[in-house]
């Protein structure tokens, strides 16, 4: 099973879900200029993207359940990658918006949604409506399991604790008045679980196990107290690419030291600058020139930021292999779920 | 017992609110920079309106189990008031975006929280986690009632359709391309029903209902077939009052025509203008000078639109009362949940 067979079966889903989702306007007698509108929104946000954190939903579950995405029956997996669908609905309900505060111009290769011709604040209410399809599929089609509820409960608290994390970075890091005092990597640390580790790892293998029905306590617990810090270091790494990756690795020019932004890498290298390097630091982070980016590019070899981020990655990679070791798999819950994540988060930055 | 007594047991309980929101950042050690501001975004978005759909909440409940708000123990009128403050929680995050895509200056006779210093877009989050407590709230207060997922589907439901109300009016009426043609008395009856009928008057109702364990579909139907055309009157009527009423009346100056509004006067005027009246309309309407606005309102005056509305007002009132007059009381519905509304609506045009 090739894993473009497994993308597409999963891509495959998307225009069903579209169909329902318009069903319901066409059922309210909702006029077509609206109707059209919506699923353009629908169309143009949710899909294109890696797609890695509705697929995972489908990879936990086939881990879970010992089967195969392209074993699964059309039944079973029109369930499961409708969850799927919805962590990526609730990203692009992010996204539209986290462009619109950042005031950024392009996502996934395309103009930001707001930035099309007759959207511009319309995209706000076009956010609200990504999020309010998720709870349309879900009700019509885990109404009548016993985990519904549980399915709500997971998506309003990974919602509350996403916005908590933008929230935080929004207050934290304006990209126009650098003031480096406002950073640290406690912040760092709260912003990154916050706003992506939740969403991006937690959330879809909660969705995966309720379907399961692994649904205790304790196995929720087992799973965040890994997926939460894989998430971060996810996140960690993602800063370190930014700034040491070279273009071809990360597939991008990374731009977070001219956007002044919050990174891991900035954190730590405030945390070991003599006063005189601090000084450097405040006159060049956050500026717009290519100058300035270069000399804190330096600052940060100088710093030795190379090998501190080494470390860290063998040192959090190391406690959560230990971690999952210990996991405890008597009411069903599989070590594989998070050794597989923990495998892709790994190798990524070789 | 008086309004003001009713009226200030329901402020009282949203400081406690605020407290147990509060507690939630607390306890993710959220730094407190954080907590100040979404604390500060509950205080002003939330309270300071006029708290009508809140409080109809606990009117109704009280209805439907023969007592009081005074008489209300404090255990019950701490859930039936969560329960109003829920629906103010949703208003506000549809108030705090709706005047960002507006571009509204004030709300309430403050600043609109967008135009607040260093708040901006930021908003937008803002708005989500507004929407992010309701759920917050319900969670921790009616987790282990039978209804719970009842309270959950329904604020899902009437969410997604007050989002549809808005998009149909921001696509339908640009303040600034002023195009007629793009009006119908079927969209402003389909833009104001999903828009405000939904959320303002029927969850309300609905909410008190699954409280007090009147929650059969029949039931919820005839709220619903009541309150629903019973709000589009409300609006209708808002409309007219916005054009017709006196300042004195109405508490504010009508903007309507300046601001190219769909409303129910101009659509009742393209019903019946002469191919030379419309011409005039279109000349004049959504003009932002004293002028224009005044040739439309002396060519409103010459359509008859007075006397229109006065025959619409009787006549949706009199089949109001005729629908009242037959709801089936058997289940433990009361008809005056609904004379109730109607006479509150009703009088306001007096
Ligand atoms: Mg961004
Ligand atoms: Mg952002
Ligand atoms: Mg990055
Ligand atoms: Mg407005
Ligand atoms: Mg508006
Ligand atoms: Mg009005």
């Amino acid at each position: 099973m090739s894993k473009e067979a497994v993308r597409s079966r999963f891509t495959s889903v998307f225009p069903q879900l579209v169909e329902e989702l318009k069903e319901i306007l066409v059922s309210y007698k909702m006029p077509q200029e609206a109707i059209d509108w919506f699923v353009k929104n629908l169309d143009y946000n949710t899909p294109g993207g890696k797609l890695n954190r509705g697929l995972s939903v489908v990879d936990t579950y086939c881990i879970l359940n010992k089967t195969t995405p392209t074993e699964l029956s059309d039944e079973e997996y029109l369930k499961v990658s409708l969850l799927g669908w919805c962590v990526e609905l609730l990203q692009a309900y992010f996204l539209v918006a986290d462009d619109m505060m950042d005031q950024s111009k392009t996502r996934r290769g395309q103009p930001c949604w707001y930035l099309n011709e007759g959207v511009g604040n319309i995209a706000i209410n076009d956010s609200f409506m990504l999020e309010g399809a998720i709870y349309i599929l879900l009700k019509k089609h885990f109404r009548a399991d016993k985990y519904y509820v549980d399915l709500l409960d997971l998506f309003h608290e990974v919602t509350f604790q996403t916005e908590l994390g933008q929230l935080l970075d929004l207050v934290t890091a304006d990209e126009y008045v650098v003031d480096l005092d406002k950073f640290s990597l406690e912040k760092h640390s709260f912003i990154v679980i916050f706003k992506t580790a939740y969403y991006s790892f937690y959330l879809p293998v909660a969705l995966a196990m309720f379907m399961s029905g692994i649904n205790s306590d304790e196995d929720l617990k087992q799973v965040r107290d890994v997926l939460i810090p894989l998430g971060e270091y996810f996140q960690v790494q993602d800063d370190f690419l930014d700034c040491f990756g070279t273009p071809e690795q990360i597939g991008k020019i990374g731009t977070d030291i001219k956007d002044n932004k919050c990174s891991w890498v900035v954190n730590q290298a405030l945390l070991h600058a003599t006063k005189e390097q601090r000084k450097i630091l405040d006159d060049n982070y956050g500026k717009k020139d290519d100058a300035s980016e270069q000399v804190c590019k330096d600052l940060f070899k100088e710093l030795g930021i190379e090998k501190i981020y080494n470390d860290y990655e063998e040192s959090v990679v190391g406690t959560l292999r230990e971690k999952i070791e210990k996991i405890d798999e008597s009411r069903g819950l599989k070590k594989e779920v998070l050794t597989s994540f923990l495998n892709k988060v790994y190798k990524r930055s070789k």
